[in-house]
């Protein structure tokens, strides 16, 4: 990332995590690069079929603050988590949630690294994530840290654009000062898979500059962070290619 | 469909707009059979990439809402359309979806068939409809029909279950007497393609009754309308097993 000129990086969990790796270290090699950790990605995710299973998820998610802390990230960006299996209770699952991430609160203050909620997208609403808009994550924020700075949002095109309260809720994240972080990638008009067919800026319809627009007149002054799952197309190509690609489509199409 | 003992039955365009079928007599058919004609679907998509295409777009629907008539359809369903080929300006393909309903409005007066606006889920606002919930198509009945009963809703819980301000936006509804219809089926918690693995009722995560529940309490008293776009499972099979499912599923689950 640093010989390719960008600026920060956020790690995921999973990489961090796999036991192989010191963290103390890592977060010294980052520094060293002169790299901003951006965030550290993600929560485990909170609903649970039991009590217990719930307890355990905010567990993890404590730990995971510890180390985001380490890292020196600017937030711990929190992907909520689905319906329990089983489970059809939708409001159940987002009482768990904020449940939970009161119950984190804590723990990110005594850290100093703030939640950065993330609504994902409606069609992640069952297996990912029950905060499904930026309205419903910034009424979190509200009900859990009125006024303070522990609670935020991630916004991140893909799961964003395609809502008609998108600019209001933006300016409503910038009042209340809850933008800790913004992620580009594009929506494929023809998208084969959810998941894992996200587009490179400029190459789908979201549109990022008018969306980025919004996010600097709401006062985000942050890194643009780049976020593509694409299993079958720009995970399989050569690296540096595709952080020069990247590099040229933040400056010509975000 | 009527020996299989349901009661009414919504055709598709496609279905009677092939060339093959005479309408009228097709009317008399559904008629003679005692079925109801729950809804006509579904419009064409209105926004164009040219004011011509838009233009275009409006006559096809003025069309079909003719032949809704003639089928005695009891709302006209409107699946607004996507983005235009190759454009990214939501707000303009919304703001002709508005002019577009609004040139249609007379219409469905002068023929006696009111507009049922059908948000559809926000995984299809790149390419099948821009309005994505139901706050949203309610605005634009009463911005278009402020107190009248020409433009309303259609709720499928497909495309709704997972919104957090689904409870409110039903109530809203039924205040306004906007629902003119209802269709279920299910969100299979591992949806393989957005557009054709929709679940049986009871098979998937929507939480049936309780939707149900605040349809009645918004004063529906329409039929419920079971839409399963299922290529791998369900359009594979028997369809009078596939009716027989359905019917029992309508009184054990929905």
């Amino acid at each position: 990332m640093a010989r390719a000129g960008f600026g920060g990086i956020a790690p995921w969990r999973h990489e961090i995590e796999d036991g192989k790796a010191d963290i103390d270290a890592l977060a010294r090699q980052i520094r060293a690069l002169g790299l901003t950790v951006t965030g550290y990605c993600r929560s485990a995710y909170l609903p649970g079929a039991t009590r217990e299973q719930f307890a355990a998820n905010v567990e993890t998610n404590r730990a995971a603050i510890r180390d985001a802390a380490t890292l020196g990230a600017q937030c711990f960006v929190m992907v909520v988590g689905g319906l329990p299996e089983g489970s059809r209770d939708l409001p159940a699952a987002r009482a768990q949630v904020i449940d939970g991430i009161g119950m984190l609160a804590d723990t990110a203050r005594a850290f100093g690294v703030p939640l950065a909620i993330e609504p994902l997208h409606p069609v992640y609403a069952a297996d990912r994530a029950v905060v499904n808009t930026l309205a419903q994550a910034l009424q979190i924020c509200e009900t859990l840290d009125a006024g303070g700075d522990t609670l935020g949002v991630a916004l991140d095109v893909y799961h964003c654009w395609w809502d008609p309260a998108l600019d209001a809720s933006i300016a409503d994240a910038g009042r209340a000062r809850r933008l800790l972080a913004y992620h580009v990638c594009d929506w494929l008009r023809q998208t084969r898979d959810p998941l894992l067919d996200r587009g490179m800026m400029g190459d789908g319809v979201a549109d990022l500059r008018a969306i980025r627009t919004a996010v600097e007149r709401a006062g985000y002054a942050g890194m643009v962070e780049v976020e593509i799952f694409s299993a079958q197309n720009w995970w399989r190509r050569d690296p540096d290619e595709v952080l020069a690609i990247c590099a040229e489509r933040l400056q010509t199409v975000c």
